[in-house]
């Protein structure tokens, strides 16, 4: 079941190391079937060169496994957590990459220096409170971030990142641009921690311009 | 039409990730033709790995599309700017590779601290101020700083580079060495932020030699 | 003899290149036969792409070559240090990865400052004292701080790090957290240096979570 | 003639890029063969996917090229001056790795803080004075540094590295051991600038270790 849907989201967890966003197993994309309401989820523990589209598992929305013979993600209650509160979220990413995974040790939200994540996010990065792992408390601090901020990703204190889309390519998207920021932005603090940050109103219009003119036509 | 162009436009698209330089689809690399004046540019929001030579997008020089069925480049209207007011420029690179966009962050000239950069830039890269997206301004910022330096590099403010050459690949080669050079230049900045730059004479001297002595005879 | 073992140690040697952890021959990893207690270990000074199964050199727990036409690698005696003195050890793990290895230089324990390190570790890495290279003392230097903490990894005083587990891939898991951590607690520790840890007991609490719930059920 | 020269030094040219060494064109191997005293050195300006053996350009100790259709690399003089002044030299590599080109820049000679380190070098790794770019100037300062020192590695001031081996590979190794040390050792002094590096005296004792029990039998 679910064929296409499982396809895509090996696809895009296989492009977490690729773009150098998760070394050994600790990252992970699901994404929300429009029909069934069943989310599609990375196994736990798996290594990224042993993923096939049939390795991965289907639960519903209060967990169950429904198809797949490997234990889910450690993560998937915290992704269950913001598939609940949150209808209009099909996808999700959550990697540890290195210089957002910096920002969330630092512990602040992460300000806007660069058109492209001012294009991309809208606001500064959300910071959670710490949590425990893999409990629902993950889930209910990236809700609560996303909600107050509406921004699509958000730094788990001391832990990683979470980002939401409108489907497994779109939070893939924003996780890639988060950690490219990011590493711009650190090395720039690094050399002058006093700079400041772009104008809201600045980003608020550059995040404008981009939702509407940029890609392809686009059927999701 | 074009396709030796369309190649060569693909190709060097295709070096943006192998290079660094680009994650996700931000960067990108057109060239002129010398015959007809017609712009060869990469599509908008196509993921690298989905690049191929028929992809590509030819536009005039009023930014009107010739052939292709995408939608071309976000920065199309940038690119077409610095053809319509540079007519010796036949390659333009954008990316925002994470060292030379520190710098741009960081909102002053980058001095030349080391022989390869002087040999290929000649004097500091300029900075430019800062832009809205995808508008002509960004287009004028960097023909303004191009054309009061002669640096075929520009750091454009908060955003990232763009590059220009007699060729697509002349166009990326100042990209490549751009971020090699930031990379070296950040870390011993990092180490020793009262660090002096090479003196402006010996830059030029290096820059004279330089374009006179490497490679093989060239025929653009 | 031993080709199954032979085979995992050879992958997870050729595992460290590609997880960023080795340049050059600079690394290695070996394993204990739960059968026979003979140890599979890299050849000295053979380049990672030359590796393959047969090329793996058994010797036993007193260091004789019992197969194989290689040297074995120069930290054979520290390997075989640790598996003399830790029963529980069934794989080892040694590179000079740039992150970890920087706090081996800096000569403190490296705290933890993310809930995957916590996971992995359980404690804060505790640093060696400086000891002579491929000499018995390595071996010492990593039993006693091995025991004094139960951590499965060491920074090495100047040199690099040493992981153990309960078999090669286990080690190798260690080691490539440790690098992905120390990463982005340089980057945070670079940008905060009076950035404090996380809580103990909070380390502890993920510790025994994750020691219980992550991944398939395991064979070994 | 000297095919099998020519394969090894193009093996070790594509190693640059292989191992982070170089991005673009900008790096170069070469060895001297032992029977002719001829010299084979990688083509000027041909980007690294595009080398072969046979596109390998012989020159003799004079510079006159001896076999081969391309312009030599523009650092051919340098490394001729090294070969004619330095008898015991069979290989050099140099290139403009971004760690060990931080060095160069900040114009000091860069301290030992690893036992690989030691290992390798033996001392200190000298920095040159500044020199002109493919100019002799460059050859007579490299010749200078490394017989005051002994060190198969210098820090070419403001420019980048070369390493000299008694073979092509001997010197890319030296060239890769620089660059992950020195990458490590400057994320150290970044965290704490007042760091002391090992004692003279342990690094000599660790030098002599490694130098007569690293490695399989060698025959060069």
């Amino acid at each position: 079941m679910l064929e296409s849907l499982k396809k895509e989201v090996c696809k895009n967890n296989l492009a977490l190391p690729k773009n150098g966003l998760v070394l050994w197993t600790s990252g992970n994309v699901s994404a929300r079937d429009k029909d069934t309401g069943l989310i599609v989820i990375k196994p736990s523990g798996i290594q990224f060169d042993d993923l096939t589209p049939e390795k991965m598992i289907v639960v519903n929305l209060e967990g169950e496994v429904i198809e797949g013979n490997l234990t889910p993600s450690v993560d998937t209650e915290s992704h269950l957590y913001v598939y609940q509160h949150c209808p209009e979220v099909f996808g999700i990413t959550h990697t540890h990459s290195p210089y957002a995974t910096c920002f969330s040790i630092l512990g602040e939200p992460m300000s806007i220096y660069t058109t492209t994540s001012a294009a991309v996010f809208g606001s500064a990065i959300p910071i959670s409170k710490i949590a425990a792992v893999g409990e629902k408390a993950i889930g209910a601090e990236i809700v609560r971030c996303y909600k107050e901020t509406a921004c699509p990703a958000v730094l788990l204190k001391n832990h990683g990142i979470f980002t939401v889309g409108k489907s497994a390519t779109d939070s893939l998207k924003a996780a890639v641009i988060l950690e490219e920021t990011a590493q711009s932005v650190y090395f720039a603090k690094d050399l002058n921690p006093q700079l400041e940050p772009l104008e809201p109103e600045y980003v608020k219009e550059v995040y404008d311009f981009y939702q509407n003119n940029y890609g392809q036509k686009k059927t999701n």
